[in-house]
């Protein structure tokens, strides 16, 4: 067994889409985990890891080794369940990925849904979310900014994701005809996204849909997460 | 030997990012080859290949094998050449850095030097050029859509390599400790842009540069290829 620290806002979401590359990791590994829900201001729950942010998984049947960081995790499952199948066939590669998503996909979600998203902060948490969100996009009225990003980002935002059509030209799935780290990755914004806001971040007729709802049904992942509607 | 053929432009000069990811990977494999000129209006000296797209190798050592595209040669050339290093570790995320070049640093690049380009295109081939990326661009006025994707399109290109920027934090090549497939995809375009323009597509401190230098000076290509200064 696997436990899993996993950030939590009210009603049992769970936002983080490092959280999520955490789980799509464990479910495309096959190995089950129970998840230990931690708000922002409950960081001490983590404090055994020697650091702060969120996932952090304790591996019981591997003496407990202690593994923060979503991408360390992946690589963690790999080495230690060689058996099972791969998630990531090349780092760098996959790093590129990671490194796209967040500039591109994350920072221009984050704008889109930031007022969403403090609505839905657990009631204890809404001073931390407020401050340290306010340092990263310089204002505390989150509604005008959220506002201001769907105006002025959407646009920009679909066409920036033109690189997700290409690929998707190829097979069901970014990583080709089975899912892999490449596919959990980007779809890990996406189920952030889902579970904090109504907002339509792609066009009805976007060729990224089907395969960003093929990406929320895997595992069972789509029944089980809570869904702003 | 291996033949390439390869598009050129006056001078000698070789633009194609394309043909610039062939020699990338036959070099990367430390395979000889022997370049075949082709102009854009040549490409019957292609016709045996079946489409009309440079680059296209042929494989005098394995009973004269035919493979036209890049990506097409990379893997042809990693199966073919198993025991020399390898180029692609994983296809779907190596195509995924592909996905991205074309949209993102292609279309910018494009724009920003397309009346440059013309300037070097050879005298037979102006015609052509002009008639094909009118069609493109929507005007056969290259000086004014150049001058015009300058002003508006070069703050925005150089955010959007932003995931270039946090790759290179990881180690001196996007692919690590040694570059492999992932660096020739992006090289090829500062290559392209280099034979053709004098235009500073970078800012003067941007950590890209010393990679781009580094990719230039690998296998002995900048020594090798024509320059505008």
């Amino acid at each position: 067994m696997i436990s899993l620290y996993d950030l939590e806002f009210t009603d049992g979401r769970r936002p983080s889409p490092f959280c999520w590359r955490a789980k799509f990791a464990l479910a495309h590994k096959g190995l089950a985990w129970q998840e230990v829900p931690v708000g922002f201001t409950e960081k001490d729950k983590i404090a055994f890891s020697g650091q702060k942010l969120l996932p952090v998984i304790v591996d019981h049947a591997q003496g407990d080794a202690v593994v923060p960081d979503s991408g360390a995790i992946a690589a963690y499952l790999d080495r230690t369940y060689p058996q099972k199948p791969q998630l990531i066939a090349d780092p760098a590669s996959v790093r590129f990925v990671s490194n796209w998503t967040g500039p591109v996909v994350h920072a221009a979600i984050f704008a889109m849904m930031v007022a969403d998203m403090y609505a839905r902060v657990r009631p204890q948490d809404r001073d931390y979310f407020r401050q340290s969100r306010a340092r990263w996009i310089g204002t505390e009225d989150f509604e005008a900014f959220q506002a201001a990003a769907r105006t002025d980002r959407l646009a920009s935002f679909r066409h920036s994701l033109e690189p997700l059509r290409l690929q998707l030209k190829a097979g069901p799935f970014l990583s080709g005809e089975t899912p892999s780290y490449l596919d959990y990755i980007v779809a890990s914004a996406f189920l952030w996204a889902r579970s904090v806001t109504s907002f339509a971040l792609l066009d009805a007729g976007d060729p990224i849909i089907p395969w960003r709802d093929r990406m929320i049904d895997l595992y069972g992942f789509g029944q089980k997460a809570v869904v702003v509607t």
